[in-house]
């Protein structure tokens, strides 16, 4: 296998001092340039400098999970093939022939003993390796070991597969810091995927991890989880890495998110600590995946922008081997409620789209229970300006939206109010 | 309620030699160079120059007639709510939250006590101000007077409402200059809206007030028009502002433009003298109102561009609410008649729309009856040229294009050779 | 008629090094730098310099046969009327009024008695004269004779029309040099259409032309075409010009390409020569003229650009007059064998497609029986390069691709091998 040459790193069309309002403490800032969600020649840096260069998750190794099995992936204009090779090991290739460029691999996933192009037949192993071509022994300077299939950065974490386009990026767990940790107790590696849902949404993609960021909009878009899960009751992880997480609490008896609230004898995912029961954990992992953890499932959201005013969105639910298994599961519950809760924030998130199109938006403010919005749009900033500061976003559990479980009687007066 | 920041006047792309054949007296002068109609760069520039700062029609003041009632309408991707505040007067607002920026009033038209954001449910009163929104208490610097909705001026004439996005526009009254004038002897304010077509036309939008500016084209394109109103009868009205007016003669014992070419019990527009019993007068208000008053009833196009080869043409038919309340009112067969008619103007502005994006096309020359085409296109090349200096293009009415009515006996004969 | 004016000579935006490497001997070249089948400024290059400046076909003689019958073609945004006019002598010109701009010409084909535009109604003769419009007598400077219609160069092959937009450029027997020779023994210009084809491919104009350039993909790609016509025997033919020419040889006791290899009766063309009776000729006219001699018909693809990722095809298939006489004349069998193998190649070419767009695609090489591809890849480098220099790829009959016909039994060893 060849790799692929280092592009040079693209130049930020965002001044530092563009974003220099949005890099202040919650109550003082500002949210972002409203151009940074339209602007096709800032989406094209975030593509180039950003999703090019971090890991982005694309799938699970149960997606290939046997020697010869394979799925493609989509990056961002490039084709790449997630392959399990002999030797078990799994790799990612650019599923392009050395030779006249023709794409290889047409079936979406499915199980292979070797690649063979299409168009002239020439051949690669399952760990790139061209086979000599007929017709070509004459010809001078052909080196076989230069026109293996070019290879691709790989790597894993509990189960999930994470690919990076850039051969110099930092690893993987460096990407991820103390995020791992929060997650140890359970067994993410053996959970399976049971409900895939894929979604169009004329948003841009911060806007959708922005969205997923706060409860404020709660209880005017989600009746049905602010009932299960009020939008201030809560708190927010500790830790460092790109990411950030927050948990909300179940309250009266309810037992999970789902379209009534309750398990309906669903087994909860093993590990679970007498106060992860009552919780469902929300975190975002740069740039774009959103991590759900609740007690029977895990759910995850990968936001793949298309360009600067829409997205695919891919929201998975993964329960445990042993959960499904069971005769009467049925998964219908919780994906019936967040498919529900899905629609009704793209909807929001739509209309954000639209209005900050208008030349008339200004930045405008966070409310104080923003602040994980606030951290992500910090993220951000930071890298548009990319001066090697870095914002820090302060959050407390009780001071920032409503308290931990345990402090519920003493909120600060404005929160017990504002609670529907 | 703020105000938008004033915008940077944009550039000209179009340089004064470039339209300095253009303006010249008509019979010297060629037409708008051919890029006019297709150069996107070009429509940037009137879009941001010209119908981001001039005075825009966008309804009837009967659209929002009562307190609350309201209606939205899109301005070159400004969403705006036009709105009857409780004071009675006609307010425009962005439609734009001024926190996260979503669009707030999603509703076409109707009616409301205040608007309310669908994303964070802030609220603001019908005349744009910001209600204290919750988790907000503890934010620095955070105005409630300095976060209400921005407003877009407002003006009316005769029932019609205007939109101005520039705030250091010159007031409507100037724009309009003496058109009014003619028009005081009818109770235009009064007309209600009857009928209203609507058209996607494959043209850029000075094709179409080109087009509507001349009945050199009549006699081969609308044999039924000019049937009842010969191309070659009319006159010029004279006046200062920025707009021009003629009017065209019914033969024969015809009494209005219709299907048929009789009123049929319909009763005449008020105020009527015995000179306009048998006239059409026909007005392009700059940029984009086309005014036809025919004795019963009043036809407004509003040509908007969608981009430099298309736009959108509304076609609605006014008439005295006398004449609509009687038992047996029947619009059809004006409407009739202008369905028609318009459609065989797309026609041919499609065509030409096709022909002029030809690299061999060269300005062509005016005859000595599209005199009116010639004002308007002066009046963009002046825009476009933007030296101070302005084209005035000679309309006599007897010279230019067969003479006014009470002179038929007198044309020149090459006139009366080409009546068909 | 007035004549065009020149425009300026675009400038390439591909440098000679970036394509030094595809001007080498065969043996140690690369492929084309994939920005050329993407990238829509290298597109705009090749439709500004070699479309609008090159002799195109666009039809046969026989679509404008006699006085007044005429058919519209379009070329890259021009639209132009291709004649007979009184005189028997096939004009062209472009669609376009010189007065307003409008399309003339709205049926893409008929007889006429002379032109006349349905907008103003100004009418040309059939050589492009004006006459006299109404209402421009007191015109100054109105001069009839330059206001006519704008001519287009055409000139005639073997029955064949090209048009070519570029005033300056050589003759056509200039650009086909010694191509008209190798078929001079035929009757070309008595064939007549018989089958048209016509597809949108999702590749570039010059994929497609590399497709038809080579039979290494044949025994994968078309199973049928190899057994008819294995991929390994054949040879190139000589001669200068703008364009280059092979043959294959029908196995067994196959007679034409068709869907089982005979002719059924169909008769040959005229003229045919003993080894005639075993080939097919196939032969690139540079750009786009891809130019097929069966034993019993001519077949023609036009590859039209849509874009620098789409392309229009239209097959045509010509018999002789004779032949399809015949009572029982049936093309079916070549015409589904042809439209077989088209479908197989646009499948592949459109791989190809895909897969050159990937970051990680860097140029491939050209196996040794790629020889065709390599001409005109080289024919495409020197345009781009424009430095002078002209590129050579040897092509000897023996050694490039498994020997001519003769030599079957003295084919090189590895030929013989890779024979399917």
């Amino acid at each position: 296998m060849a790799s692929v040459l280092q592009r040079q790193r693209p130049v930020s069309p965002v001044r530092p001092e563009e974003v220099s309002a949005t890099r202040q403490p919650t109550e003082r800032a500002s949210t972002l340039p409203p151009r940074v969600y339209h602007d096709p020649e800032v989406f094209q840096y975030e593509r180039d400098a950003w999703f090019s260069a971090d890991w982005l998750c694309v799938g699970r190794e149960e997606d290939a999970a046997e020697p010869g099995e394979y799925f493609l992936t989509q990056l961002f204009g490039e084709n790449i093939i997630v392959v399990r090779s002999d030797d078990r090991q799994l790799r990612a290739f650019h599923n392009v022939c050395r030779h006249r460029g023709a794409t290889i691999v047409e079936e979406p996933c499915g199980k292979l003993v070797r690649f063979q192009c299409p168009y002239h037949a020439w051949i690669y192993d399952l760990k790139g390796n061209l086979r000599p071509p007929r017709h070509t022994e004459t010809l001078e300077n052909f080196d076989l070991s230069q026109n293996g299939l070019f290879q691709v950065r790989l790597d894993t974490w509990a189960g999930f597969i994470f690919l990076n386009l850039d051969p110099q990026a930092a690893p993987l767990a460096e990407h991820l810091g103390e995020f791992p940790n929060h997650w140890q107790p359970f067994p993410i590696a053996e959970l399976r995927r049971s409900q895939r849902m894929e979604y169009h949404v004329k948003a841009n993609w911060k806007a959708l991890v922005e969205n997923y960021s706060e409860c404020y909009h709660c209880p005017g878009v989600h009746p049905l989880l602010n009932h299960l899960t009020p939008y201030n009751l809560g708190g927010y992880l500790p830790g460092s890495g790109n990411w950030a997480a927050s948990w909300m609490e179940l309250t009266s008896d309810y037992e999970t998110l789902s379209i009534d609230g309750y398990l309906h004898g669903r087994k909860r995912i093993p590990g679970m600590r007498p106060e992860d029961l009552k919780r469902v954990y929300y975190a975002f992992i740069w740039p774009n995946l959103l991590y759900s953890l609740h007690p029977d499932f895990l759910m995850i959201h990968l936001v793949w922008p298309i360009n600067a005013e829409e997205s695919t969105v891919i929201c998975e639910l993964f329960f445990h081997p042993e959960t499904m298994a069971e005769p009467d599961f049925d998964p219908s519950g919780p994906k019936e409620f967040w498919d529900l809760t899905n629609r009704q924030d793209w909807h929001v998130c739509e209309l954000q789209q639209a209005g900050t199109a208008s030349r008339s938006y200004v930045p405008g403010r966070y409310s104080i229970i923003e602040k994980m919005v606030h951290s992500f749009d910090a993220m951000v900033a930071d890298r548009y300006a990319n001066d090697g500061q870095r914002t820090v976003v302060v959050r407390e559990a009780i001071k920032n939206w409503g308290g931990a479980r345990t402090k519920r009687r003493s909120q600060p007066a404005e929160l017990r109010e504002s609670a529907d």
